[in-house]
């Protein structure tokens, strides 16, 4: 395990490290100095890939900062009483969620995690909860996080803002990989639902809400909560989903919707030629994004290329599973539907 | 490969992908789409072991910037004039260098690299730069770019500063990991001399530089040339050094001299109830940290605990080789030094 402080007060680096350390318990008993390490299964393996992917939760963080300022306007730490803390948990599950989702896209199944936090001046007690969440995350999908970093850069980072980075690597046979090369015209698309908007348009849903006449602690009836709780809704991990969908199809393509909608992300798997027709309306959009659009008055040109609006996950299929994926998928998972066709393009 | 912008404007976005792509030529060509994916060399290995590490340049990227702004007063992109481009694409190679060394040091190969860039503000012609010393770098010591993101976030940065950050993976076959455990008291320290600072101590030498008579511009005849040039020189990268120990020595330990210089990176790999003895004085540093030490008139404990004064990497090796690794040495890389011995503690 490699965990580190850079440019942070050597008290508040070690106390943070610390911390780290016993929310990690056993999980975190893997070797590793300078680097972390993990085994190989090559055992498993014939021709193994390793699929890699890095990003940030993006200005989420914004959300749940000022959520926990309004609600706590007595605290100096906005985050630090039981109410609040799972705002910034939440964050760190987000990146692990988000990450896991983008290699099982290529039918790779998690290794490991790393994760790299970084703030204007550090918040021991904020940085704990945020890699606290990416930890039981970690915990829950059943893979180590083998090293980290954080960091303190005042003149980098706004004073009391984070940025979370996350990097996962995962591994797959290649025979196994998903890269939607199979994709022929007639395949259906199948949607699994979002909660919300998982961790993308953040920023012009804040501009929204901020230029409304709500605020992110406004009860919506039609929401059944907070805007701010509705808009930090957890990042839905599909893992089992995918894993659900290798067994008992087969899986042509994957795409993980985030920034760029699913008019932005069915499009990166789909071969030349071809083209997807989305039936949009087919499925119940969580309600913030009717929210949304109507608060802040959003073209649904916009509205489909800046949110999920209501579907996390797109597989594709072929034609002959069109029954089958929707009555035959275990109830415990989340429930496919369908989303559109592939057609020739032109 | 799996390179994407979250929160860009889409034309700047699509504009930094495209020349990242165009930098990347053949090297980007790994398959990939929602995850990077490379080959395992299964058949190379045994019980391989991944080793990975996570990573940013910390705020020597401030100096960059600003030197870049005192030199070409006249334009208003401080960073686009051809003299002074190489700092911040050596920000980049910095960040590549960084990462190799740390998994070097537990005897790890580079595999792959991916890389996430952000910024209040972003700035497509900075971001290139930046992005382009990283695949410099990766293709010089010869391991794919599989992945990156670049982000835009006004609230979470400063309008016009930026934090990269890298993430390795590596991997070392079980039996030639290096962990420093079969270290025992006479063994000796072995260093590899630094160009600088590399990546760490910035804020100390930030503070002390902007709190004296001098700017980053001041030329100065010690160093041969400006504090800023010196403050700037890039992080070595030590894997062909250490793959030359690993050849001709049972190499028991590598340290990376990072934050915390030599006695805070030594102990991390030295065993229970041993210490290094480090005979300061035994090398030659490089002019910078004398210019830093008086004008700042730091304490020479600060000075050890903050900067690597000279140091970048330390090897631990059985005392027999004391001869052989001074005079044996090849002439086309870093020639080693001895820095210590490892003695009893208490």
């Amino acid at each position: 395990m490699n965990y580190n402080s850079a440019g942070v007060d050597i008290s508040k680096g070690d106390r943070l490290v610390a911390r780290i350390k016993a929310m990690m318990g056993a999980s975190g008993a893997q070797i590793g100095h300078f680097g972390g390490a993990v085994s190989f299964p090559v055992e498993k393996y014939r021709e193994p890939l390793l699929v890699s992917s890095i990003d940030s939760v993006g200005t989420k963080t914004a959300v749940a900062k000022v959520l926990c300022q309004v609600l706590t306007p007595d605290t100096t730490h906005y985050h630090s009483t039981p109410d609040t803390t799972h705002y910034h948990s939440g964050i760190g599950r987000d990146m692990v969620h988000h990450s896991i989702n983008d290699i099982a896209c290529c039918g790779a199944d998690p290794l490991y995690f790393l994760d790299y936090f970084a703030m204007g001046i550090m918040d021991v007690d904020l940085a704990s909860e945020v890699i606290g969440g990416v930890i039981e995350a970690c915990k829950r999908w059943e893979f180590p996080l083998v090293g980290g970093e954080n960091a303190e850069m005042p003149g980098v980072y706004r004073d009391d803002e984070y940025d979370l980075v996350g990097s996962i690597t995962g591994i797959v046979e290649q025979s196994e990989y998903i890269d939607g090369s199979g994709i022929i015209a007639g395949d259906i698309l199948v949607g699994f639902p979002s909660a919300g908007l998982h961790t993308n348009g953040y920023s012009l849903a804040r501009k929204v809400v901020e230029s409304s006449d709500f605020d992110y602690t406004t009860d919506i009836p039609e929401l059944g909560t907070k805007i701010g709780d509705a808009l930090l809704a957890e990042h839905r991990c599909y893992l089992s989903e995918i894993r659900e969908l290798k067994r008992n199809f087969k899986v042509k393509g994957v795409a993980h919707i985030t920034g760029g909608g699913l008019p932005g992300n069915v499009s990166r798997i789909i071969p030349k030629g071809l083209k997807a027709e989305i039936d949009y309306g087919n499925w119940d959009e969580p309600p913030i994004f009717d929210l949304l659009r109507k608060t802040g008055n959003i073209a649904e040109e916009d509205m489909r290329t800046t949110f999920n609006i209501g579907v996390g996950l797109v597989a594709v299929l072929d034609s002959e599973y069109t029954q089958a994926i929707v009555t035959d998928f275990p109830d415990d998972l989340y429930s496919p539907f369908l989303v559109g066709k592939i057609r020739f393009a032109g």
